[in-house]
């Protein structure tokens, strides 16, 4: 690096997720000499605050790449798709937070904690996707169990904030509850039903075999991420009317028998991991627990009642944070120390 | 029955299942010819409608029973225990809604669509076990399938409703999201925590093997009701800022491969469910839908990707309905008709 630190690029800068990043830069002290907030032709003008400081917004496009190193992009798969390769031909590496690229073979995808080795392999295409915001938050607790004794499936199921979803979402939830509280009519625009006092069983679009999209990322995702395409995943993703913070149901059966107290072990030592397991003292994670943290929080850590090498658990994190903005800062951080 | 019809007692007719039992006893014009609604010292002298008239209600005691042929119970396990043995011994047969009897070996647990046989067991204590909520609504979408092959295991994650804890739950979260859209703090009584924008990974209390006595339900219950204990259950029970209707995200494991078409079509010829499973036209089982209905929905229907006998669906039902008050008085149905 210069002494001064990175040129560093933010795509998306004005999105739920963006708007995140600028603050883990800041919380980090990621090394930047030189923010760049770029965002679609209607944010252009507007202001982003950066470590005290007002920057401007500029457009992105495929000039707005020259003199950067790093482009965290964040502003949807088919902005990744248009713009990362021009990024990485002007010299940039890109931490893409969408779905654009992260089956490629070429292209790692990568949980620091987990498989940070990948990152090594961004040399062929420049671009260093980051998982789904739901499987970065249920691997956080499985990666540990997996590592020391083989997760040969899991069954999950989530309960997903409606911030997963943009910040019109979560506005659209706040303006559902304020029409309730007021006995006024409720709009739905952003869900395909109310979401206020309600649960959807349908997140990401559906497929030819019943899942839906988000499904199927927790499952190939999962495969790719732990390095083991046998790992089989049984998933269901639901919405549930939380504003911030995704938890998710696990139960995993591994190789070898791992019981409780070993498996309390292993979470407690991995990082990033929290355990929260007390329930007579009414300790376990909850999303208003998890919502703003940098750490998951994995509790509710019982032996399956029916397989002996079965385990389920409770784990919750703010996917705006380590589902998204937070994991994205964390491979830049990584790539920056070992390889630029 | 006297040409009349008979006479029924609400035990716990002032709570959130009583409630509905009246309304679910007047829709469904089951012969009454007296109605006795009883609740606790402090409800006395309140008056609840039935049929249109003002019935004044009585105190729950000992001596309550006298010319009552049948009593629903729902006023909690302990008041069930206390009063039960009474009324039968005056002559009444107790569906009781408590979970005070559902494990004893000569008492029936039933639900009517899948184990109505049993209710012929009740002459020995004089009472018939109504399930757990949860249970119920799981069993609606699990016990056609277990009918045609047998489900050898079963992992479920509830989804549940505010009002399963009660009408003081239901009104806690009414008053949680009255106080947030008027920008005041939020009282915390009826839940250990929050429950607006929320999940909380417990309902009822914590066992010794770290899951919860609802989770446990769902093991016990499931195995008396499809008369197997063999079923294998891996439960999680969550409560979710909805208020009526409970979800439940099942995987079920069967002896013979069944496919989703064949499920599809067992799900839609057994009584009391409706399979709402149209993913292109957006169309699943949801709380808000189920809420005040009668039957049961399952959607979401998918063969397992790992599992070839694997079927994974989503299945929702108005807990205070099919889950209580319905399921009791459809109990008390068969009761008259095959056996008083």
């Amino acid at each position: 690096m210069g002494a001064n630190g990175y040129c560093v690029a933010v795509a998306g800068a004005t999105g739920a997720v963006g708007e995140v990043m600028l603050r883990v830069l800041e919380e980090r002290k990621f090394p930047v000499r030189r923010l760049k907030p770029l965002a679609s032709a209607r944010s252009v003008g507007k202001t982003v605050t950066f470590c005290g400081e007002a920057v401007t917004v500029e457009e992105l496009g495929p000039g707005s790449f020259a003199g950067v190193d790093v482009a965290l992009f964040s502003a949807g798969a088919s902005r990744s798709k248009e713009f990362a390769p021009a990024a990485w031909k002007a010299g940039a590496v890109v931490v893409d937070n969408s779905s654009a690229f992260r089956m490629e073979p070429d292209v790692p995808l990568v949980v620091p904690e987990i498989n940070p080795h990948a990152i090594a392999e961004y040399t062929t295409r420049g671009i260093i996707a980051n998982p789904n915001c739901t499987t970065i938050v249920t691997l956080m607790a499985v990666a540990p169990l997996h590592r020391y004794s083989r997760v040969r499936r899991m069954v999950a199921s989530s309960y997903q904030a409606v911030s997963g979803a943009g910040a019109k979402a979560l506005e659209e939830l706040k303006q559902q509850i304020r029409a309730w509280a007021a006995g006024e009519p409720l709009v739905v625009e952003a869900f395909p039903y109310q979401i206020a006092f309600n649960v959807l069983p349908h997140i990401d679009s559906f497929l030819e075999n019943g899942y839906t999209k988000e499904e199927m990322k927790l499952v190939n995702e999962t495969r790719k991420i732990l390095e083991d395409p046998g790992v089989l995943v049984s998933p269901t993703t639901v919405r549930v009317p939380v504003f911030t913070a995704h938890s998710v149901s696990v139960y995993v059966e591994t190789e070898a028998k791992i019981g409780v107290a070993k498996a309390r072990e292993l979470f407690a030592t991995f990082p990033g991991l929290q355990v929260l397991d007390d329930p007579g003292r009414k300790q376990y994670p909850m999303p208003l627990l998890a919502a703003g943290q940098d750490d998951c929080y994995v509790g509710r850590i019982r032996e399956d009642l029916a397989v002996p090498n079965g385990l389920n658990f409770w784990v919750v994190g703010d996917q705006l944070r380590k589902g998204a903005a937070l994991n994205a800062v964390q491979i830049a951080e990584i790539l920056i120390e070992r390889y630029l």
